[in-house]
């Protein structure tokens, strides 16, 4: 059935879509239709409004957008509750078909990051018994410490055919203070990381010529998605910043391949907030709020495949 | 009673033990006198030889050690159970009076850095109320997004009297890969945040010339802890790397300052693991183990007290 990556790129081929829809439920972005549903007395409320805004997303789009990108931080944010809806989100999205790409950005020195990848993506033994904690087929690794906190994490990408992006640009504004900073061989360290991603990626290589450890690429960084795809011929890249942060579809476009491969993009505030009524007052029907969803999924596919195929052409 | 940094050095003072305990609770280092008790059918198992394993260790040295350093990884890694043993071992630790010095590493984007840092150390707004998620004092931060990713930190810091540490050189052996690369002022990385840190710690020093924003320096790099310590002169160390992964207490006392003062010294496995009689066998008594604890604890105190004065001294 072949590794992780070539599942992602045969999904994305089959939908003709390199969306991945970020999960993020802010508690203000939840409809009012959905909390007016349960009692804000209950212990369950947090938990059952975020599943219940998650699936809403997850059944909108599960036949035209291929993965779901749950950020934990978003879910950490509201305690034992939010954990809860992240490991059910994850199992939710998994079973719907969707790759699942948890956003996690661990990094930590050896043990540690053993800990955290055998949680995410690799098992855990509890007495005596090897589990698997979450439904999760890719997840996002911090390179502040060298190899030693990604190498934890290639071991269950190979052991289990899972998949890591590891930061590498990243699409924030102040990105550039660590990132961008020359190195004495003239190069930046964003290169430089790169360099060691193509070099680790190589290891784990599927039938499109990518690897299953991939990389973070922003898509506010247009000139260094350009040079990264030359640089890493065989690293497939997350793409955020789309939409909200700036990141336009044809700067994305430089981040693909001349068969319109390379990259799967992040959309979460600009799906999840589709409906541009007042958040607030909630002057939309759920029929409203779920087309609106849908609309903007369908705009996003058509506006970058269109990018990409123009750059296909150049 | 004045900011976090100076209840953390008056602890250091007043015990006499620049010492925090690690709280890293695999579940292979619990005694078996513990997993006894408690049923492995039952849901909570998790959750309760966890608990009672970090309450053993914590009411052993709360009189001795100033502060513990649940390290994240190791309750994510038990999921759900082993997140409310992590939210209820910060909250005893911290009814006990010791500072508790939650280690996530977390980085990330701005908005999502805000997340991490209001749940950690801020409040988090659910359902119209500012609620506290944890009783936590002080976290630790990745650098990697540069400012973005640490301005929330900061803000939570001012905001709640909290503290953080901030990666600068990690113990780990390829921290080098990534923080040792010399930019072209001829400076390090891990020199270059060393010094954006001292920049961003001025606006939160205390009444020993300490900032409520630290650095993390690995005690397995003798010389950057002599170099980081002139660098960043208002900036109070966070020690991991001593004992089990090589860090020398007269390698660390190049990491404090003529008064003694400038850093705490992180102890995980060799206080937990004090007793050194096969793990798994369990041929140990309860009493035996609190023994042991207690014994290498003052052990540690000892030599670094001992180091550090005759740093003092030179």
């Amino acid at each position: 059935m072949g590794l992780v990556i070539d599942r992602l790129i045969d999904k994305i081929k089959e939908m003709n879509n390199p969306t991945v829809m970020g999960l993020d439920p802010r508690l203000e972005y939840i409809p009012n239709f959905i909390k007016e549903k349960y009692s804000t007395e209950s212990e369950d409320y947090v938990y059952n409004i975020i599943m219940e805004y998650n699936k809403l997303l997850i059944d909108n789009v599960y036949d035209i957008i291929p993965a779901v990108k749950p950020q934990i931080a978003f879910y950490e944010l509201y305690g034992i509750p939010g954990m809860k809806a992240f490991k059910d989100t994850c199992t939710y999205a998994s079973k719907k078909g969707m790759i699942v790409i948890a956003d996690i950005k661990r990094g930590d020195i050896g043990s540690t990051a053993k800990a955290y990848s055998n949680t995410y993506i690799g098992k855990v033994m509890i007495d005596g018994e090897l589990k698997t904690m979450y439904d999760i087929d890719m997840t996002t690794v911090n390179p502040y410490f060298g190899i030693d906190g990604i190498k934890p994490f290639i071991d269950d990408v190979k052991g289990f055919d899972k998949g890591i992006f590891i930061l590498v640009k990243t699409s924030n504004s102040s990105s550039g203070e660590i990132q961008d900073l020359k190195i004495e061989n003239g190069k930046t360290i964003y290169e430089e990381v790169g360099t060691l991603v193509e070099k680790w990626g190589l290891d784990v290589i599927g039938k499109y010529g990518y690897s299953s450890i991939g990389a973070v690429v922003g898509a506010t960084y247009p000139e260094q998605l350009r040079e990264l795809r030359k640089l890493m011929p065989h690293i497939f890249f997350l793409i955020p910043g789309y939409g909200a942060q700036g990141g336009k579809a044809e700067d994305i476009a430089l981040g693909f391949d001349e068969n319109g491969l390379g990259g799967i993009v992040n959309a979460s505030r600009s799906l999840m907030c589709a409906i541009k009524s007042d958040l607030w007052k909630d002057k939309y029907t759920e029929e409203e709020f779920y087309l609106a969803i849908r609309e903007e999924a369908l705009r996003m596919k058509e506006e970058l495949t269109k990018s990409i195929e123009l750059r296909k052409k150049a």
